[in-house]
C-alpha cells in the first residue's frame, strides 16, 4: 500500500468513527504517525480534507462498480438482484461516513455533488432496465403499471441512501444481523411483485445469508 | 405571538434556509431586530442554540399529534392513513432542517435523541396497530405475513425520515408536485397489498389531490 492508499484508508476510518467535520489532517497524520509534510507531499492542495473526501467518494463508486460488474448477470433469476444489493450493502457500509451526513457533504462538495446526481440518474435507469427485463422473463409478475415500477426504483434508491443513517441510531442490530436486515428492508420492495418460483429463489437465498457465516 | 414564540418562529425558518450550524444567535437577533438582551431574557442559558433547537423539535412533535389526532379514525377506510401521512408531510416539511440532518442533530442533542428513539418506537406500534385493524377491516389484503407488516412499518419509517433530504436534491420538484410525489413513495408501500375497494379509494384521494389548489 503507497503512502497516499494509507492516508486515504485512515481518513476513512476516522470519517466512519468521528465524522467528517470533526477529523482534522493532524488527526489523520497522528493516525498515521507521518509529517504534516508527508501528508501535503501527497496532498499538496489547499483544501486537502475536501480532496480526500471526494477521492474516497469516487474510490466507493469505483469498488461498487467492480463488485456489480463481477456478478453474473442471469436475467431470469432475482439472484442478480439480490447479490447486487449485497455488494452495494457491503461498500456502503465501508464508507458509512459519506450517507450519515449526505446533507451537508453534497452541499460542500461541489464535484461530489455532480457526480453524485448523475450517478443516481443512472442508477435509477439500470433499475428500470433490470425490472422491465423481469417482467419480460417471468421474474416479476405481469401487468405492474409503469407509475409502480418508477415508485419502486425511486423508493429503493431512498432507502439505499438512508439504511446507513437508520442503522447508526439502532445500535442493538449488529453484525451480520443488521445485514440481513436493512438487505430485507431494501430487496423486500420486490417481494409483492416476484412470481411464484421467483419468491421461492428470494427466500432461499435469505435462508442461505442466514445460514452463512459472515464478518460484516 | 409573544418575542419568546417569534424568537422560535425566526429560528426555524433561518434553520431550514441556512442549516442549523451556520446559524449563530446573533443572526436570529438581526433576523427580528432585537438585542442579544432581550434573547436572553427569553432563552437564559449557555447552549440558547441547543435549548431552541429541542424547542423546536417538541413543537413539532406537539403539531403532528395534535393535527393527526384531529382527523377522523375511521378504521374501515385507507383515508384516516392518508391523511395522516399528509398532516406529517406538511409539517416535517415546515420543520426540514431537522431532518436534513438527521443525524448530526440526534448526535449533538441528547434530549432530542431520547425522544426521538421513544417516539419512533411508539409510531412503530401505532403503525403495526393501524395495519392489522386493516387486515381485520378488508382495508389490506387477509394473509399479509408478520414479517411483511414488520418490513413496511420499518421502511415506512425510513422514508419519512428522509424524504426530506431526497427532496432537497431534486429542487426541480416544488410545492404541490413535490408533496404529491412524496405521498406517493410513502403511502404506495401499502398499494400492492390493498383490497380493491380500498384501492379504489386511495386511487380517488390521489386524483383529489391532484385536482386541488394547494400552498406547499
Amino acid at each position: 500500500m503507497t503512502l497516499k492508499e494509507k492516508i486515504l484508508e485512515a481518513s476513512r476510518e476516522l470519517f466512519n468513527t468521528e465524522g467528517v467535520k470533526k477529523v482534522t489532517v493532524r488527526d489523520i497524520c497522528n493516525q498515521l504517525k507521518i509529517s504534516p509534510g508527508s501528508f501535503s507531499y501527497h496532498f499538496p492542495d489547499k483544501d486537502k480534507k475536501e480532496k480526500i473526501v471526494t477521492s474516497l467518494y469516487k474510490m466507493m463508486l469505483g469498488e461498487i462498480m467492480e463488485l456489480v460488474a463481477a456478478i453474473p448477470r442471469d436475467d431470469a433469476s432475482v439472484i442478480y438482484f439480490l447479490e447486487s444489493h449485497k455488494q452495494l450493502f457491503i461498500v456502503q457500509k465501508k464508507y458509512k461516513f459519506f450517507y450519515l451526513n449526505l446533507f451537508d457533504i453534497l452541499n460542500s462538495h461541489a464535484e461530489i455533488k455532480a457526480i453524485y446526481l448523475q450517478n443516481i440518474q443512472m442508477e435509477r435507469q439500470m433499475a428500470k432496465q433490470l425490472l422491465e427485463l423481469y417482467v419480460q422473463k417471468g421474474v416479476l409478475k405481469a401487468g405492474i403499471e409503469a407509475r409502480q415500477f418508477e415508485r419502486l426504483v425511486n423508493v429503493g434508491q431512498m432507502l439505499n441512501n438512508s439504511w446507513a443513517i437508520d442503522a447508526e441510531l439502532h445500535p442493538q442490530r449488529t453484525g451480520k444481523e443488521q445485514f440481513i436486515y436493512y438487505m430485507n428492508i431494501c430487496c423486500g420492495l420486490l417481494e409483492p411483485y416476484l412470481t411464484e418460483p421467483s419468491l421461492a429463489e428470494y427466500q432461499a437465498y435469505f435462508e442461505a445469508l442466514e445460514a452463512q457465516p459472515m464478518n460484516y
